[in-house]
């Protein structure tokens, strides 16, 4: 079939929007039309060549919401009409990491998704000439129909909003995951969140929920402070206001009983080694737990004194915060549902998938929380 | 009174054997009669001057055990008679650290103790001319009888050997404490222990009796396999012998069912920042726990790609292998006593105080895991 689709045909050029080739479903894989996706800064980060790993020509986009229209032989979990979230992060329930019930990364297609092509070694898209294109993160969301593995594909309601539960394919979970699953933050807790975008406010409402007492924002715009707040902020600190960041976080979360200070977590949500490092480092002594979310330019690397985690402090990471997709997105797209958590106000723009580069731009001028396609 | 002790006058300067004076205990304080000592890196490290926060002069030494001779004021818990081990790290269990749960580092006396004194603000030694001398990390068993709060003794049974069990005091604990409290290794597990020395032995043992699987022991000195294996080490490694000593971790874990390879646990005990990276780094993806032990030269950083700690690797350290000492440490000498583990094998030398300058002469050349001063 044809389709339309939004082509990264070469690193730092803008998305050429055509119609493509797009191949049918193969054994275990299905057939999703995309309804919308959001625009995160990991697309981003590969079409502007930053991205080592990055092949072109390709077909960007991971967090998307769809129907099913058609499955594969030997599909047995969904069926045409089905409501689905694409992952970029599959759950096989299968290999040695689904196994292991101690991480979300599944190897079941790994080797083949980091190729971009599906788990038989081909592509499914290609140039009207015949021309491969390439998958991306094994979901492809900038097309408006994409072909996906089974294993990678959360089944959720079918009356929740696509264009809102999208988001629940990236940005949501990473965020909120990174506090519930990878930090397990307890009620009562202390914590710092370093960048306030698309990825630090989600972590923010993961606090509110996780009932977390102080939670400390920073960012070096002003204006991200309102929306932090309404998302449950309890301070803010501007880098660029103060001597010390991290002196200052120290200082905010001292009590006539404990004078040494730092939070029990902290997040990193900017991507800057240097921000890792602060985040670390003005976690509590004894017990702070530091989670890295953000992800950095390539070869960039974080240090700090052992000294630090000698000291009892720990340095985790997170990707699709610790989330197993088929099992965890479809309770988050309850929760939102249920209004346990908020979406809606993060959702500032909403495109269509000819203005896609306009979309990026906002991005770049962090004039957008999250932009997000409508097909 | 007097008594005998052996000062360390200067850094990087023997120890002189002289006899000082010892004030009293005063109230809150506990006067011991110390009755063996080992010689650990940590004594020898702030010996050299490489310590920044060395003091001088100073009576080192914090791996003892001892008797009680005399009580001070208003303290309750010990009595003259009763079998001590001295905590470099006390647990007054009333300061937030010791009510969090989370973290031994107790912190009642912990500015005092950082600069030598009691927690009264002064030294209890000094010179036969009037000089005071600094206490080290709180417990100065180099000298035949100290002073120390009564929150910083661990009461232990009479029937333990002083000589064996004054090992408890840093270097057991600090082992096995890494593996069970700090790293929660579970049965089954796999793991590599980089530095097979006084430290990494007890690794090994703590791991042996947390019911690892494989037992990976790294070392450059091929003379510290055979004791290792005694105590549990499964597989050796001298990464002088291999082209990269990380891949080889990771090839000896793959299994056909797991083809990523990494051990589920690792530990450094060399105090070698590129070790600690390896550490970090032939951990299993998903679920790696890397546990710093050693300590670093002054200054010295770690570090790695945050995509190490993002795709599901944990960078944590151990002081006293959290270990909570009044608590924690007679549990370790009825293990002892019980069998459970072993320390006999790694005394490998006894002698008196006045050899304690050749007993670090045998340390710096690799000859010794443990040499233990007896009174
Ligand atoms: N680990 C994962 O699974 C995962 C998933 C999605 C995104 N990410 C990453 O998360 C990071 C954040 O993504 P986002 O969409 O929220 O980006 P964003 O641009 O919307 O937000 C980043 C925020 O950080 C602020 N900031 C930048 N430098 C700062 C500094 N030095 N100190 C304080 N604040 C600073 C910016 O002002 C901005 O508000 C990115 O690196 C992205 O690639 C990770
Ligand atoms: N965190 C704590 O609470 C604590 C407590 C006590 C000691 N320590 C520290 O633990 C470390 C180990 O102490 P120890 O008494 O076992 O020392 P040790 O000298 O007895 O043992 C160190 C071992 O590491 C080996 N080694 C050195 N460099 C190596 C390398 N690059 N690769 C592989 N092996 C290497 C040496 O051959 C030696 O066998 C020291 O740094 C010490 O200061 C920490
Ligand atoms: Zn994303
Ligand atoms: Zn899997
Ligand atoms: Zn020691
Ligand atoms: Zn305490």
């Amino acid at each position: 079939m044809r389709t339309k689709a939004a082509v990264a045909m070469e690193a730092g050029k803008p998305l050429e929007i055509m119609e493509v080739e797009l191949e049918g479903p193969k054994a275990g894989e299905v057939l999703i039309e995309v309804k919308a996706t959001g625009l995160c800064h990991t697309d981003d980060f590969t079409l502007s060549g930053a991205d080592p790993e990055g092949l072109f020509p390709s077909i960007l986009g991971h967090e998307g919401a769809g129907v099913v229209l058609e499955v594969g032989e030997g599909v047995t979990t969904l069926k045409p009409g089905d409501h689905v979230i694409p992952l970029y992060t599959p759950e096989c329930r299968e290999c040695p990491s689904c196994l292991s019930g101690k991480t979300n990364l599944c190897t079941a297609i790994r080797g083949t998704q980091g190729q971009g092509l599906m788990p038989d070694g081909t592509t499914r898209f290609s140039m009207l000439d015949g021309t491969p294109i390439y998958h991306y993160m094994g979901c492809s969301t900038f097309a408006q129909h994409t072909v996906m593995p089974e294993i990678a594909l959360a089944k959720v309601r079918d009356d929740a909003p696509f264009d809102k539960i999208c988001y629940i394919g990236c940005g949501v979970t990473t965020g909120i995951g990174a506090v519930i699953n990878t930090a397990g933050v307890e009620i009562g807790s202390t914590a710092a969140v370093f960048g306030l975008g698309g990825i630090g406010l989600n972590v923010i409402q993961g606090l509110r929920m996780a009932g977390a007492d102080m939670i400390i924002g920073v960012d070096l715009n002003d204006d991200k402070e309102e929306m932090a707040r309404k998302f449950g902020m309890t301070h803010f600190v501007n880098p660029s206001k103060v001597d010390d960041v991290k002196a200052a976080i120290i200082e905010l979360t001292k009590t006539e009983r404990d004078q040494i200070g730092g939070v029990d977590y902290s997040f990193d949500a900017t991507g800057n080694v240097q921000v890792m490092r602060d985040a670390l480092e003005c976690s509590h002594r004894g017990w702070g737990v530091s989670v890295v979310i953000g992800v950095a330019p390539a070869g960039a690397e974080i240090s700090t004194r052992p000294f630090q985690l000698v000291t009892g402090r720990t340095w985790k990471g997170t990707a699709f915060g610790g989330a197993k997709g088929r099992t965890d997105v479809p309770k988050i797209v309850d929760w939102y549902m249920d209004g346990k958590i908020e979406i809606d106000p993060m959702i500032t723009h909403r495109i269509k998938l000819e203005e896609i580069n306009e979309g990026f731009e906002m991005m770049h001028k962090g004039e957008s929380i999250r932009t997000v396609v409508v097909y």
